[in-house]
């Protein structure tokens, strides 16, 4: 049973999904270390480097389900070794002539460096495949609020309207240029290891890079030019990808935060009849799915600093920032994954309530329309003069007695007329905007592929 | 299984201790949740808030051991709800007549709050034993050091000579400062939570604040003035003193890191002949112990950056914040730990190689004498005139070609008596602050008890 | 002209106050560095270690208003080394038996380590006269509103009731907290330097520890055991206070923004007739001050990082972490001292809109009395009972319809006795508190001196 | 006179570039907002928005060296308003037909974010050319050095050999990313921001997209979609892309520095005979440069961390994190720009000492060579065989008294002819790896422009 609560009985559904466990829980993630040597066995009996029949005792018995976990820790230990704990539990496994073969001529980050590209791999894909989940709900969304008036905020004060599609556009567009950072990045990302000692593959002296080659290719991923056993920026990125995604998720977790306020009531997450609240205030219904949106995004965001740091390495190879990624990364992916789940769960269910987004622009009479006024005004009287006069009649103290254009109409700079046209809740080019948005994403999306891998 | 490779049986060494699993295992953790429950119904009893015989059946009951932790996790995704999977756990287990008294007006911050109190009661008492043993460890050394001779080292580069004593000492200076936050802290830090659904404790009318000083009693936590449901600077000051205390480790871990490279070869990290340092390069002995003290205090700086953070509370409660502290902390405390052992290990076993560091010392011919020949100088020419002449001396292109001295002899502004005189690698008074850091400590040490709690 | 914004005509007052502008502008800085010049002067002509006179002339001539600015800086450049500027172009002030005098035996570490010392003096005095200052603003504050009624709020949604007093307390409580903090950490912080070149004061032979004395007996500084050029946990550790200070600044600048919506309108940060809220959007009165507590306090936190990561330091000297606290130490004081400043401005007129609240308190009918109610009902029920009658009753869909007693009413639950006697808005022992917070802070007021130092 | 020490006489040249200051100082970036402010108006003018004559005029008069930036700042200060102090003092120089109609319908963020595109420009070009700049000094390097022999290390340790070039060209790979990264984002980044009060762009009615177009071809940048006034990814990227450059070239500097310890000495970052390294040890030489690329990273990325903190934003405009951008993406720039300058200082002229590194290789007998020694061995006896001798030859203790092949030979697995076969210093594919680096490189500067913008 572990220590860490994340991976609790009680809370392992805040911190992770079962999708990524399927790739970081512990014999998952061995069985794809051994699927790697597999594929380095593969490679070098394929060059002759090694009998085609070692690998094929190697690929045969490679299995993480037959592996003596106790021993390989216990190995692990005793050899303070990072690897060889695994590789004489292997070996016990394997027949006596395959032995040798194994692990031939690797080391260490050449597994784990591989395995990185395998997870970014694999976890790219589920957030390429829910990212543009996301944004097709987005865009659903925008579509169909593209007129639904509400009012804007700033500094957290109402402003002029805007429309709700309007905001779920902002969203969709920001999750579009995720979803081209993933499709950019994947070339550096995806990219085997395969160094040796010191990243020249001297160990197998002219055959090196030949090898790397059929290796990569073996597992599906990319050659690198060179060894990048200390050139983490490829790590770095990734990361911080994922830290400006689950930005983007706790920007829309804090929008429905706030905006569930009871005082605002515009928008709810989804619940069920068995959600509890609150044990104490059984009236409560909190966001807490919002919440959490934000909540991994900290988190997320502390490993990014973690791996950025880390691609200043010393020499060939530097244990310090390495090691840190061990942990850094793997962390990162699960909790952005979980986020992405969170927020798709929380935008397919969102509560929209449109009556009160109209009753919150009405609910300070004109005030939420003092820009429109302000560009009515400012063709009688110039701009800043027009300014200057609005902000004297709305001054505190007296701003709360009367309406705007009221005053404005005592003081005789504005008709009744000019009232019923100032006061037509002017959206400017919102609804173009969103048609922009909807129509961009549209387009790419159909000449982009579904799955990223 | 779990996902984190930090609880793997792999690698979980690397990332906790057995003395914190003891805390932070599941079945721990909920145990003494469970005891938090148990506190609050005994102290309920005792003024009167619930019957005598519900806090004896609580008290007999709640046991971890005995909880159906897949109902307690199917419960707690259910609701949706932190605790209520656990209390509908525990109901099972508890006679009718109990079972309403538990959990008895109580929020769940109230009971991982006051675990976080308990976390950092004994997580601090092991920082306290392990800093004090390393302390001593400190003491001894710079004690036998105190004037074995090495080159200091400025910007990475040899200076003027130092004593390995001196170094020591500095070191141990500053886990003594360490040792004064964790004492100082204590009182902050130690504080039971017993607020009620927005820390007012409304639930228990005007017998809250006397609940809470039963409850903290019984708990063996101080009683705090106000509930601090949104008020986190003590979780954020007690992983601060963590972030700090990795820092010095981590400190300690780079110069041995630095100082165990062949080339310089003064130290030396403890190793065993098990231990394999690199499968491909046979004749590696790695300062991995070092490295991995720098990996520690990177992962902890990035969990205090969270907890700081987190002292940004919205209103009574913010889940946002708190949440990731529910990560964080533990992360923190099982990762200070595991850096304060290896710290121990490390210094305990740590080879000096005297013979090496006074090679060194002469290794560059007078040059590491340098300071002292300024100064003997200076009382000839005056100290910037020295400064300005030996800096042309040993300018680039010319530096390599001559002793220093016998530049100066050469030209006519030293003796050989000079030379002599110059040249006995004076170390100030390193010694006098050896002495100095070592008799403060050992009188701290006489005042102060040896456990924390 | 300068090219940070924080120091430019339009901005500075953003992010930094006249008063640390005295600490912090250039030739005052200079100024200071040149009066530990003259400290370090005085102490060595009272050893004997440089002429009387010699010190008397320096003492007489440092003065940074008659420096050459231009050739201090094309000094710096030309030799790459940090301090020979000054040093030359205070030679060029100095009369020629003076010269070879000044900086004797020091080394750059010397002067601006000691001057952070000062810096953290100084800073350290303005921080603790004005968290004092919030503090009594605080605590007066908390005794006006020790019974204004108001909703408490967890996770953003309203829930039982509070008093205002209570919420300033917690945030006294705070204060209070910060204000322990700088008084503990004094005696590690004003701390002076002198170590040489390697730590050791080998030019001083066996004079160094003397002369270090009398060097900081000169500046009102603490003489420290040994050298710290390496050991910078006092500089973290400070930085670390000051994102907690800033922390709490942020707590209550995001309250008043939250509370300042218009939605909510319990509080309103204080405005002239001259501010301007929005040009295009005149009705606008934003929060701008209370968001920049939180700006500041994001600012702070990175440098904080940054600062702590410092402590991980190489050698006896390592300019990588050590430059970086060049720039990231006065960064964070500025920040800091405008944090202060301004949420002192916030909170000395702040509006506190109590009938607001009041109403608020009742705009969802019998809901917020949801705990009270849920406390009457346990008696009948048991606390659990009641807990899930009332889930059912509040279940999303029916909540609307009926207040939480009309139906406990129709089911038999509750009497109309009990609609009164548990709708009474019960704040539990909110009074007790802010009354204990206010009595313990008086108290320790009384006891502690106004100024720092 | 300010207070930033990065503005300073004394020590500006650590922190930011004279080309780059050409952008941030002062006057040049009010120069930069009133050139917005000017293709603003132009714009409108070309829509019949305003007067053409107004334009005109706008366009004439907007110049930062006419400003009275007194009353900017005081105006600003009076007003609270962060664009007022500017409008009003540029009304003072404008014409009375044409004060109208400047800032006419747009909000602060317009022109700061506009602003920041333009920075994003030029710190990209600058950026740009200097990663190129760098790249072919490494590329030209790494070919002279293809085949320069030196120890490789991992872990701080000496292990099997590599060449200089094959060090060089895994420094030009992540260079070459770096601009692959620029080159991608460049899309994202370079685009105009008119959003008005809310984003709607309202004042215009329904004019507003298409000056949006026309204000963004004005200046040369991008129409972006929607408006991005609460969607800050963009930034958040570009300072990520930035903190990988600095992690990069703190890489390099942090690589300098070791192999410029005298005990190592293969390279020495190049110094002039002015440079003074220390003036209390006059033999230094200090890697000060080296030392100063770590010191940058570190601080960028805290300025980093600030900006993806700041894509978690509230509503249609927060000035929480905005207001941290202004502080943050300037600084990021200012450090980023003087990295690359000082990093191209340390590559041009960087000394690299051949026959040390040769030397060094020696220095350990056939240790260096263990893993050519294991490959050997290999054909005989199996890989882990080989490994487990090999360890037991080389054990603790045992190690230094005979060299390996001594071992190997007198053990008998080993021939006199295998001692020469297996110390050949084989560097594997080293060679390969350079040419690909250098031909991938060449041939992607020879398809894209020599400038960004």
């Amino acid at each position: 049973m572990g220590t860490r609560l994340s991976d609790s009985e009680q809370y392992a559904h805040l911190w992770g999904t079962p999708e990524l466990a399927l790739i970081f829980e512990e014999r998952a993630r061995l069985q794809t270390w051994l699927d790697i040597l597999t594929a380095l066995a593969v490679a070098q009996a394929r060059l002759g480097i090694i009998p085609a029949e070692a690998a094929t005792q190697i690929a045969h018995h490679a299995r993480a389900q037959g592996l003596d976990l106790d021993f390989v820790g216990s190995e692990t230990r005793r050899t303070s070794h990072s690897m060889l704990g695994l590789i004489n539990g292997l070996q016990k496994v394997l027949p006596d002539e395959a032995r040798e073969y194994v692990y031939y001529g690797a080391t260490v980050q050449d597994i784990t460096d591989t395995w990185f590209a395998l997870v970014m791999r694999d976890v790219g894909a589920v957030m390429w495949r829910d990212l543009r989940t996301i944004e097709d709900t987005l865009l659903v969304m925008a579509v169909e609020h593209r007129d639904t008036l509400m009012p804007g905020r700033t500094h957290g004060q109402p402003g002029s309207p805007i429309t709700f599609g309007f905001k779920v556009a902002s969203w969709a567009d920001e999750v579009r240029r995720h979803l081209q950072r993933l499709s950019e990045g994947r070339s550096r990302w995806l990219v085997g290891q395969l160094g040796g000692a010191v990243g020249t593959l001297g160990f197998f002296a002219s055959q090196g890079v030949d090898l790397r080659a059929e290796f990569c290719l073996e597992l599906g991923l990319a050659d690198p030019t060179i060894s990048w056993l200390s050139s983490r920026d490829r790590i770095a990125e990734f990361s911080a990808v994922q830290a400006m995604v689950c930005g983007t998720m706790a920007r829309i977790g804090n929008e429905v935060y706030e905006l569930q306020r009871p005082e605002i009531g515009e928008l709810r997450e989804p619940t069920t009849t068995d959600t509890v609240g609150s044990i104490t205030m059984p009236h409560k219904r909190n966001p807490e799915g919002s919440e959490h949106l934000d909540t991994l995004a900290r988190l997320v965001r502390a490993h990014t600093q973690v791996l950025t740091e880390g691609t200043v390495v010393g020499h060939e190879r530097d244990g310090r920032g390495w090691k840190a990624e061990w942990v850094a990364l793997p962390e990162a992916c699960l909790l952005t994954g979980v986020a992405l789940r969170l927020a798709l769960r929380l935008l397919s269910g969102l509560v929209v309530n449109v009556e009160t987004m109209r009753t919150n622009l009405n609910r300070y009479g004109d005030q939420l329309a003092s820009e429109q006024i302000l560009a009515g005004l400012t063709q009688k009287l110039g701009k800043h003069a027009a300014q200057r006069l609005m902000h004297e009649i709305l001054a505190p103290g007296t701003r709360d007695v009367h309406g705007v254009l009221d005053a404005l109409v005592t003081k005789g700079v504005a008709s009744e007329k000019d009232r019923e046209a100032w006061t037509t809740w002017e959206v400017g080019d919102a609804g173009r905007m969103v048609d922009e948005v909807v129509a961009r994403a549209r387009l790419a999306r159909s000449l982009e592929p579904e799955a990223w891998t």
